[in-house]
């Protein structure tokens, strides 16, 4: 299905044209982010149930999406549109190297567990053009971690065939 | 307290050096909308207790953290860094287009109250650039309805108040 339709079908129910949408008996939601927290507390694999872990996963969570992806996302939209000098990119830099220096020093960003944290960090920091620039390797271990984890290359599968016969 | 000095004595719990930062107990939490999400889950007020309100809330915070901020935010840095012509402004026109439609239909983004949700995403629409940009009668009246709540505004007076011997 031609991007422009999908978003058309999906805009009485996301206000933003965004996939992905999920419904779950009488409950409806947008936003990958509160998709992902709603599903993950539906048992503890990827939220840990101890206040504590819980607190951190949602923090890791809100920091992959407002703190990260929020850099990531328009400076990569400004690099595509062509823009001469991007003025994110120090910015960006910035952020990466936070990242860079919190992962040199853990395997998984909460409660030293793979968590639903990892999972959107991780698909946020495996965008390309963000991995091609500058040298982490710490991001580039923990992105490798992640995506080479047997669910995640299951899912990802999974959706490609999904999308496959629309192609 | 100058923000450098603070971002350095914050660094250690903060990777982003950013404030908020909260503890709580054994909790120690970094990122806005994670603080808002868990002082607001400590009662009803601020998140219903059912389970359709509670999603709904969170995916709202979530889309104004992920929806809005993500394009607010990065718009508002390349204003002020003078830019001759900003990259994001047709994006930012987008998006501030969509929640204007959302706010023409509703006073409350959920569960058909006041919510944390609210709170937050009037938070990211009164910014004074991006309240200046454009006409939005819908959103305008949604941003004085939250902002003139006695309660935000004695938070804003305490908040200034809190700050104000550091200057």
């Amino acid at each position: 299905m031609a991007f422009e339709d999908r978003e058309n079908n999906h805009l009485a129910q996301q206000p933003f044209g965004q996939v992905p949408f999920l419904s779950d008996g009488e409950l409806e939601i947008f936003e990958s982010g509160a998709c992902l927290l709603h599903l993950a507390r539906k048992n503890s694999h990827l939220i840990p149930s101890d206040p504590v872990g819980d607190a951190q996963t949602v923090q890791w969570i809100i920091a992959a999406l407002n703190s990260i992806e929020m850099v990531t996302v328009p400076w990569w939209f400004l690099e595509i549109s062509g823009v001469e000098d991007n003025g994110l990119t120090e910015w960006l830099a910035n952020r990466l190297d936070k990242i860079e220096k919190v992962l040199k020093d853990r395997e998984w960003l909460a409660a030293n567990r793979f968590t639903a944290a990892d999972l959107l960090m991780a698909d946020v920091l495996r965008v390309p053009k963000v991995r091609a620039f500058g040298d982490r390797p710490a991001t580039e271990r923990y992105v490798a971690r992640v995506t080479n984890r047997p669910a995640f290359k299951k899912a990802y599968d999974d959706q490609l065939a999904h999308f496959a016969p629309a192609d």
